[in-house]
């Protein structure tokens, strides 16, 4: 048992990310496969520290680890192999197990645990109103939860360490962490609800599916679990970005629009890449001009994503863009936008990655390669150049980089998506899916009521996992009523197991 | 595609069974564990032949295999490796996809896929007036479904290959399986529901819970889903088995009460043994009187899991113990039992286990020592001289013979069973949990409803997996009753399954 030493840390260095995503790539093409990343945590530069939970609170949360099963489904020797898994819990709100006070836990994601003990506002906010015990659980091959004491790079790059890296390895992980702990409190009948984000909501939802026997209801927030096979089109991602942008200013869209190939008639021009490089002030020289335009591509999607309303990047981008000096040129205006949403730097476009953010981005790689197939492209002219999804060619890149392929239906084998009302309606219970309009993801999501409890809370202007971040006194009202919402939902649950429990003690 | 060679198949000699139970154990007291076995299928001496599938349908099934992912939660290599999977189809009934008519999916458990296909009646008796098709899957490592084209002796002698031997990985099987099927019948809209019996049983109800976007529904007969960890008491089991017998005779439930200390008073005489093997006839001489004690012991188990209403095994047994002629000694009456439901043969037992039936036997024992830990004791004095169940010795029992310990915690980890009424009540329906009471196993089952439409369907008289065999003739109103409530419930989930798949088209 030790303090836990991050509340302070940061993550989410969205520059960098885009850069690393490039340089981890192959010349197989895996860094073509432009798929955004799917967190919780904001780019540092669009982080408001209003909204992180303040160190102060630090001393409140204790860490331990839990001595985890290396493989739940398999019993060959090694399988058996346990590791230790982080998890971080706060009981100073807890009314405690005689009261039959609740659990709130937060699935962890493809990121040290730390951030989102920092970023997840939601359960500290509302912890105190539920007397609700807090539990944080770290995901395996993250952090300080990664098999054999490796490093990640080390874990990631053995071909047999790396396969324990999957979704249902990680829920069983829950499962048993979250057994466990109402063993050693002895809170058998304190329900549990389950929390997360992004890739966690994912999580979260499928962890209510799959162990409805461990985890009462769900809280998935910007959950796309519609987001595999061809449940929604590949389109749907980027159709949001350029709709945000579209509303936003049709001129900053216009300009936006016309880049693309402005990028490339420079790039083509003698000394052309040297141009683009000094225009954008790149941090090295650019070796191509996809280069540049990835990462502005990744810029504009991440503008809309999360897209907060205390910080508004796609404004900030667009009145950038519109504001600059007529006389400049179109990349000059572009280079405005991007300026005004990572702030003053020495330089742009290609800086190093650094930090957790590295953790992220190779666990992730591995993720999508394995089985979180999630197929963004763009097949049609629209505020981006044309860039299908491709999946033999996605195929060939994983498997030449880590010699296996992708499972890309074995999310839906194992979790469902297909008519998933249909499937749903009358099967499961206590699932919140709730998502922003604005964030492209949520056009994987989902947004229509599946029955009486599993229900779809969204709003128009809300952004990516923008309702489990903290309360601001800058929320607007539809954010506030959203939360509200979703604490009511949570209290009926709750309601109704301690009547049911009662009903059956009689 | 070859047609389907197995159907008359025999299994389930029970009697080698037994004995072989005792071959396959080891000095470290896993012999000492006597849990009956988990089958649908009967000993042979209780086969009722008018009650399986006749030979002249056998034409109709027709055997196909999948290529199935050896390991589905996990990404290692080996783990790709795929195995053929049998599956054997009859398309005799069905209506086609065109009508959305269903498919009935009889998920295989711990025996070749031959013997269910013979057995369960049921899927035949009503497949015409469903419109049905039905799949028989094999479950894997038995049968022709075994990993690397190995024979299960080798499979199991390999601590690898025998590691991806477990229910989870099965369960994934059978939905691959399904889906696979559904995309070859272009039948994406055909509801599935899938059968089980016994073990089989429990994988019916399990698939419905973690697989409902696959399986619309599960009939789950004498699934004793409820018999692990400390969910019922040890003793449930043998507690019902000496209910049966008594209400069946008390005399003879006395006999047998009386007969332990006998047998064991002539093994402690000189040449004790010796006398016990000439009055049991044994095929090989007695080195125990364990040995004989077990034997006897499996047998009135058996008779009572088996008394069906045509063959009324605990009848057939205490009316030969009874009707012995007053003079024989105790041990005399009880081998007139024994003759009573065993036939004429050249001797008893210890004769040598064969067939597919010393299969079923290493494949389970590898399955109740990894996962499938089923506790069943007996910690009173009842009928029958207490053996507790003890989960140390049998772990201890377990590690010594294939190296790892079981994981007794992982099926309620994974499925469920505590306060399953209190879970199951607001999440899950349409799974049908049938059994007979008079079946031992019934105690490990669910008996009360749990919701609308997961609900217990049990007769007071009725045996070990019952209503999924054949109906005949000379079937009571009581099993005729059970079975066509089965059917119509059945009917309630399709029927409101294509209400919803018209709104949702709406």
């Amino acid at each position: 048992m030790t303090s836990n030493p991050g509340m302070s840390s940061h993550c989410c260095l969205w520059i960098t990310l885009i850069l690393l995503s490039a340089s981890v790539a192959t010349a197989h093409n895996l860094d073509d496969v432009e798929i955004p990343k799917l967190r919780m945590s904001r780019p540092e530069f669009l982080q408001d520290s209003a909204s992180t939970v303040q160190a102060s609170v630090a001393k409140d949360f204790v860490t331990f680890f839990y001595n985890q099963t290396l493989d739940h489904f398999n019993y060959r020797p090694e399988s058996y192999t346990a590791f230790n898994q982080r998890y971080v819990v706060n009981s100073k709100y807890w009314g405690g197990s005689d009261s039959l006070a609740p659990i709130f836990a937060f699935l962890g994601a493809e990121a040290p645990i730390d951030g989102d003990i920092a970023n997840a506002g939601f359960l500290t906010d509302n912890a105190p109103k539920f007397g609700a015990l807090l539990v944080y659980i770290e995901h395996r091959f993250y952090g300080e939860s990664i098999p054999y004491g490796m490093t990640l790079d080390k874990a990631i790059g053995d071909a047999d360490t790396r396969g324990y890296f999957s979704s249902a390895q990680a829920l069983a992980d829950y499962a048993e962490t979250l057994i466990y702990l109402k063993q050693k409190l002895k809170a058998k009948h304190s329900p549990i609800i389950v929390f997360g984000g992004s890739y966690g909501g994912m999580l979260a939802s499928w962890f209510r599916l799959k162990y409805p026997h461990v985890a009462l209801g769900a809280l998935a927030s910007s959950a796309p679990i519609l987001y595999f096979d061809d449940i929604v089109p590949q389109d749907a991602y980027f159709s949001v970005v350029a709709k945000g942008f579209l509303e936003s200013s049709s001129s900053c869209h216009q300009t936006i629009r016309r880049s693309w190939k402005e990028i490339d008639r420079v790039a083509s021009e003698p000394h052309g890449l040297t141009k683009l490089s000094k225009t954008f002030k790149t941090c090295s020289p650019l070796q191509s001009s996809s280069e540049l335009k990835k990462y502005l591509k990744f810029l504009y999607a991440s503008a809309a994503q999360y897209n907060d309303p205390s910080t508004q990047p796609m404004k900030l981008m667009c009145d950038a863009i519109n504001g600059a000096s007529p006389g400049v040129g179109l990349l000059r205006k572009i280079f405005a936008g991007l300026v005004a949403i990572s702030g003053n730097l020495t330089c742009y476009v290609n800086s190093p990655a650094s930090g957790t953010f590295a953790q992220t981005l190779l666990g992730w790689s591995w993720q999508t390669c394995s089985e979180m197939v999630i197929p963004i492209g763009i097949t049609r002219n629209t505020m981006f150049p044309p860039k299908p999804f491709n999946l033999n060619s996605f195929s060939n890149a994983c498997k030449s980089k880590f010699g296996v392929a992708p499972r890309p239906h074995w999310v839906t084998t194992y979790f469902g998506g297909h008519d998933i009302k249909l499937i749903l309606q009358r099967f499961a219970s206590n699932i919140i899916f709730s998502n922003g309009l604005q964030d492209p993801y949520s056009s994987g999501g989902v947004l229509k009521n599946i029955s009486s409890t599993v229900v779809a809370i969204y709003t128009t202007k809300g952004s990516h996992t923008l309702d489990i971040l903290g309360a601001k006194e800058s929320d607007p009202d539809w954010l506030v009523e959203q939360r509200k919402t979703e604490v009511e939902i949570m209290k009926r649950w709750l309601a109704t197991y301690y009547a049911d429990l009662r009903a059956s003690r009689n």
